[in-house]
């Protein structure tokens, strides 16, 4: 069932159980860690925006007026839709932005409404193809997501500095190994987003970043310099017989020349729907022949390319063409098919390449020492190449790009005008005109988080929660039951700390010692005060989960040293 | 738009939006008193359960088991469906009982793990016909819903009383005008329940209550002692001719009787689904014409005797059976129609009438003079009768029943084994045989409830919160922006009140006094103190806002005074 160690451990701890695919209850210890990171994050937050909570359901009409309401349900089918007994659509929400610009355009009247940030903790819905992972992919999970309208967009840029900077204190705080990158904007759109992700094996986004520190953008959206082609062995633009040769690897194979050589020429199909009608295009691609698509930066590409909402891009099916098509052996210069012209792309690195060579449009052929305009019309230029670890990087050529794995838990973005303009907010500036508001939205991730953090903390024995969300701060054994001095101790002991305000937890089960000891392993707690035979010489022992540093410390001076570990004043 | 005064100075005041039909945005205000709720909730709950907190996606197979599923999404319509990417249907949940049971099955293993309670508080949705009154009766609302799982019964009845005093101290702290009555289960089910109403004209419900405090419960569940009918003016069982009297009134005139000397027999028509099969059944009840049918007493006794889920019940359709039945004239042995045998019913108090008037089974003859088993079998015999105002209640005679309006905010449940037994919950007793536990539920609504107290509390200048639920404890008004010495006294008072953990708020906006004011009695802010001219003397107006009383105070004195008031230590 468990296909991560964290999600195996908040299983076995009794932290979750799971009620469907991509269903999970929060069970007590669960709720606590909850309650517990999200007021860390209204703490943080506090500055930046006052809290509100939008309803979970909302009319299909706000959707459709965004424009989301085909591409969430029909397109990627993303979103679940509910038909009430009037027979009335509505939106069970995976994100917020239309009910954030339908209130705020009735708060907001005049610039001096301006800035209004605005934020939520509460659930979101999202019919995943594949939950997985426990509560990192899940259909029901619970967010922060927070709204801000602003007059310019240098205001709307200092907010989203704002709102990063608590996103960072929030990770920080929280003692996670994160990284903030450059992101793909996807289906919320807008001008520019930030993912903050934290590093993890099992997570499902790939960082390249440099050492530096100065760089780091998620793989979907990085770039870099492409390894510059070797110089080309082909001096002269002529047509060479190849039999045999459909890919990259047999054509260089043949023809004596490096993949990086060469222009491959990828088709796709894209399909889209305008109102009710669904259309294709057919996409041809040009790039270097070491290099693959990045499917992300193609789909923003097309997207903003043809009318309506992009529906599907996909590898054109060979079966289907086949018979029509030179496949392995086409040329940017293919003609038209009978189902209507060619979307024609070449990626930037592919553009910079002279005496190529590239398929000659007839199977069995290519051409050789080919160069963009002399012999190939150079079709429109955009990125659209994956960057690779060991790269070198677009800011500085002594920074190659470094990968990991990351759990994207939050996502910041400026959207402009995007979701004001189609719901039709506006605002009186000071001469009394009407402008529309720029937004700004940021995500982040609650029960991912929680999660997240259990998978970078969790060991062979269990959870390792940092003091800050854990379920409890300090958990009191007792090793022996039977012993009255050992029991009053943790008694005393537990009323002291709780005095104190720190957040005990008493074990006085009539367990073996071991059994209590691995508990409270599994449970995560950041620290476990023995109470053994210790107490009679007025002493008991300290363990940190995280380390496993034990030490032994006078029951009197305990309070002290638990708040001084704690951080508390 | 504003159905009731709450609703309208909720929406003055910008505490809540409407989004759609039953569903409202929270804004900032009304967050921050939903928060203060939930906590208030959450800190007597502490004492009873532990919290948790379910998936409001449910995969429609639990509500199959429990037997749910058609009753909801079918039978009421009030449970909204959803159908994933794979055709899989789920529920939107509107109660969490199939899921606590799911989640305690893996909880509970024996004895030693019971009792168990948890609670939650979260959103629900249903599927209103007709949402109202803004967040009383709303498709999307927040509730508190707890369940328990015990060995006994008796331990059972021992948590219902603590659910129940932890809703009446949560009522009480937050001077709710409320009662706690008897109470119909409903589709819920069980063996008992208990309601908790805050009395208001705008309630949906009708309590029923005595004097003394003994005796309240729902008029739908409510019982009473009958007025005794008056002796009989008839001595002999005979057949009279009484033309154009179909209705107890007009035949009463014509046989010179009173209504209470009438049985009328009332014709209903049942429709209930077994399996995917609907079929319907006539039933005939027979009661005082004095008298009227309690259609949720009626629903109750019908729906133990139908076999499947009775989906409707409703009084048979005039036109249909007008050429077939004498209508109007009906006697209590009717003959069994072609569709299928009656379903007889008596209601108690008809039972007991003696030498009654009642239809001859033929239009335009009534029968005088009858008596049960006499002259007429009496059928099977159940409380199916409208208790009301004014009606004597059971316990004392000398207590008649007295009417309120309710709007019910908490209700309770026994519910004995239905769910458990449903879903296969099972534990080990203590001689290792399998017992099925006993279960109840305990329902809060957390919307409903801040906004029943908006209703009790406003007034005509707007929203009265009790200090511990209300956005902020104090309000500073400056008078005038423009006098130093205001706003520095202003400032200086806020922060002493901060530093001292009131939660102030300082109205420094360069407005007039009057607008000030005005706002902070529609917010409903508890205290508001006013800094004019007397600040030069070192003194500020304190104003209760519930009451208007005024007072001076010296500002030197006011963090002791406002604390006072506040009842903090």
């Amino acid at each position: 069932m468990a296909d991560t160690r964290g999600t195996e451990m908040l299983l076995r701890a009794g932290f979750i159980r799971q009620l469907g695919s991509g269903l999970y209850a929060m069970l007590p210890p669960m709720t606590r860690v909850l309650h517990r990171l999200e007021a860390l994050i209204r703490h943080e937050l506090e500055v930046a925006a006052q809290e509100v909570s939008f309803p979970l359901l909302q009319p299909a009409a706000l959707w459709r007026q965004s424009g989301r309401w085909d591409a969430y349900t029909r397109a990627e089918q993303i979103m679940f839709a509910v038909t009430d007994r009037a027979g009335r659509e509505l939106a069970l929400a995976p994100t917020h932005e239309e009910a954030a610009v339908a209130v705020a355009r009735e708060l907001v009247g005049s610039y001096r409404d301006l800035p209004l940030s605005i934020y939520q903790i509460g659930r979101k819905f999202r019919d995943e193809l594949r939950p997985r992972a426990g509560l990192l992919r899940t259909r029901e999970f619970v967010m922060k997501d927070a709204y801000s309208f602003h007059a310019t967009s240098e205001d709307l840029a200092r907010t989203f500095e704002v709102m990063g900077d608590a996103y960072a204190r929030i990770l920080t705080r929280l003692g996670a190994d994160w990284r903030a990158a450059q992101a793909d904007s996807g289906m919320i759109g807008g001008t520019g987003s930030r993912e903050y992700l934290m590093l993890s094996d099992v997570g499902e986004d790939e960082v390249l970043y440099t050492a530096d520190g100065l760089y780091a953008a998620n793989a979907e959206q990085a770039v870099s310099h492409a390894h510059p082609a070797p110089a080309s062995p082909f001096t002269t633009f002529e047509r060479r017989q190849t039999p045999g040769t459909p890919t990259v690897a047999s054509a260089c194979a043949v023809l004596d020349c490096e993949p990086a050589h060469m222009i491959k020429n990828v088709l796709y199909e894209a399909e889209y729907l305008n109102g009710d009608q669904t259309s294709t295009r057919p996409i041809l691609v040009s790039l270097r022949g070491d290099h693959s698509v990045n499917a992300v930066k193609l789909w923003n590409t097309v997207s903003a390319r043809v009318e309506g909402t992009l529906t599907a891009l996909e590898v054109a099916d060979t079966e289907k063409w086949a018979t029509s098509l030179p496949l392995g052996y086409i040329a940017p210069d293919l003609p038209d098919s009978a189902d209507g012209p060619f979307l024609r792309l070449c990626d930037e690195a592919a553009a910079g390449l002279r005496n190529f060579t590239t398929g000659a449009n007839e199977t069995d052929w290519h051409m050789v020492g080919a160069n963009w305009d002399q012999h190939f019309p150079l079709p429109e230029v955009a990125d659209l190449r994956q960057a690779q670890a060991g790269e070198v990087s677009t800011h500085d050529p002594a920074q190659p790009l470094l990968s990991a794995r990351g759990i994207e838990v939050g996502h910041i973005f400026q959207l402009g005008t995007r979701y004001t303009g189609a719901l039709g907010m506006t605002y009186a500036t000071a001469d009394g005109s009407s402008q529309t508001p720029t937004m700004g939205c940021y995500g982040l991730g609650v029960t991912r988080l929680a999660a997240a953090l259990a998978e970078q903390c969790a060991d062979e024995r269990g959870l390792v929660w940092p003091a800050v969300i854990a379920p409890h701060e300090v958990i009191l054994t007792v090793v022996d039951m039977k012993d009255a001095a050992q029991v009053e101790a943790a008694e005393t002991l537990y009323a002291e700390l709780r005095a104190a305000g720190i957040d005990a937890l008493l074990d006085d089960r009539p367990l073996r010692a071991g059994v209590k000891f691995a508990d409270a392993d599994l449970t995560g707690i950041p620290w476990r005060v023995t109470l053994g035979r210790g107490v009679a010489g007025g002493r008991a022992e300290v363990r940190e989960r995280r380390g496993g540093e034990v030490q032994e410390i006078n029951l009197a001076e305990m309070v002290q040293y638990v708040r001084d570990r704690l951080g508390q004043p």
